[in-house]
């Protein structure tokens, strides 16, 4: 165990540098706070040190006892945050992914976070984000994916080339749309499935869709209007992995 | 058309308490702003008054004109407002109804709003809330129902003697947990159906789940973990009206 003390301290310098997404980026490293993300991180093999100014019920390799003022320096929240974890990116997908979620532009960084939740909990092998897409490692998305961020590969990639790939791969990738698209009662489930949920506003973009091999849609009634997060939780559970 | 120039007038007075729940209750109305909600509440016949301080593309039959610093005064965001619509609660059930939702202690606003928008999309007759779930009536929630709230009832009450009265009247009233329940994929639909959603921590309460005819939970590997507007969902497009 270490103790700093120094505002100035090159690792301080180095944490607080991760609230800023090029550092994060960069390091391949992010912050999160609580003990239920900390427990997650430490459970999942992503925790690479653990920040601390009381007496801490977790353990990790590196621990690193700190100030008041620099765990304020260090928090995303004003107060009451006494242990922060360094964590590293999960962003590894394993060769046999039979089912994978691209998003296609979500802005709403609850809604990121609850599906990436919702992937892991239907057994998703992966969450693909378009470069549009709000950032994950911001406190809100980390909040909404309640820990399943250290158990679900998350990569932010240009979503063109990665459909042609998973369909190289076999994948049959499926895009949402209320138009031209067949209702999802009658989807047939396939070894390997991708599925694209689009932006708030604007669903699936046409250049994205045009890549897919065909489309769905959620059978409404009247008030054809569903949140992203629910009708990607829909589709997930209807093609469980 | 009104014009009203004094932030002492006695419509601008009631207009700007029902920023507060006790006056919402007591006036049965409720303010909303932008377009779009507007032109939902509009199209529901649930548009009391239209206040505005430019032109305006909306009607209705009481229109006031007012001053930008009573516009100020009445909004809830701090700029660009122009438009707000003075509605009426929906809260009376029809006679008919064979589907309904149940939330026992709801805490997000954005949750609560969710739901209501997918119970609408999914041809649902009613939203029951406990009367510890959070405000409706806030802008967030507001906000998250799309416009829902205007065209399917939603009514708080406490759930244990609503549920005898639901059975009474031949509706299967089924609780969310994840002991003693059985799995999604086999519960059988019925004429008349209801479900029960409990809060984000801790579910459905025990005394909820007593009073309820059986107990349904979503099938997850592994990390059990999902929204519940997520698993709301879920729930409502597999048994949708």
């Amino acid at each position: 165990m270490e103790k700093i003390v120094s505002l100035q301290n090159s690792r301080v310098k180095k944490w607080a540098s991760l609230h800023q997404k090029k550092y994060r980026d960069m390091y391949g490293l992010f912050l999160v706070e609580g003990d239920h993300l900390i427990g997650e991180a430490e459970e999942a093999g992503v925790l690479e040190a653990l920040i601390f100014d009381e007496p801490c019920s977790r353990y990790c390799e590196n621990m690193f006892e700190v100030t008041p003022q620099i765990m304020k320096r260090l928090s995303a929240n004003v107060s009451d945050v006494h242990m922060i974890g360094v964590c590293r990116k999960k962003d590894q997908v394993s060769g046999s992914a039979k089912r994978a979620v691209l998003l296609d532009g979500v802005q709403d960084p609850g809604n990121l976070g609850t599906i990436i939740r919702t992937a892991k909990s239907f057994s998703f092998d992966a969450v693909y984000c378009s470069p549009d897409c709000c950032d994950l490692y911001n406190e809100k998305a980390i909040r909404s994916t309640q820990g399943a961020l250290f158990h679900i590969p998350v990569i932010r990639t240009d979503l063109a080339p990665l459909i042609h790939e998973l369909k190289k791969e076999g994948f049959a990738v499926t895009g949402t749309s209320l138009q031209e698209s067949c209702p999802l009662s009658s989807l047939q489930k396939q070894d390997k499935m991708a599925f694209v949920f689009g932006s708030e506003g604007q669903g699936v973009s046409d250049k994205v869709l045009e890549a897919c091999t065909n489309a769905v849609r959620i059978e409404m009634d009247g008030f054809e209007s569903l949140n992203v997060a629910v009708a990607a939780g829909i589709i997930m559970y209807a093609f469980r992995g």
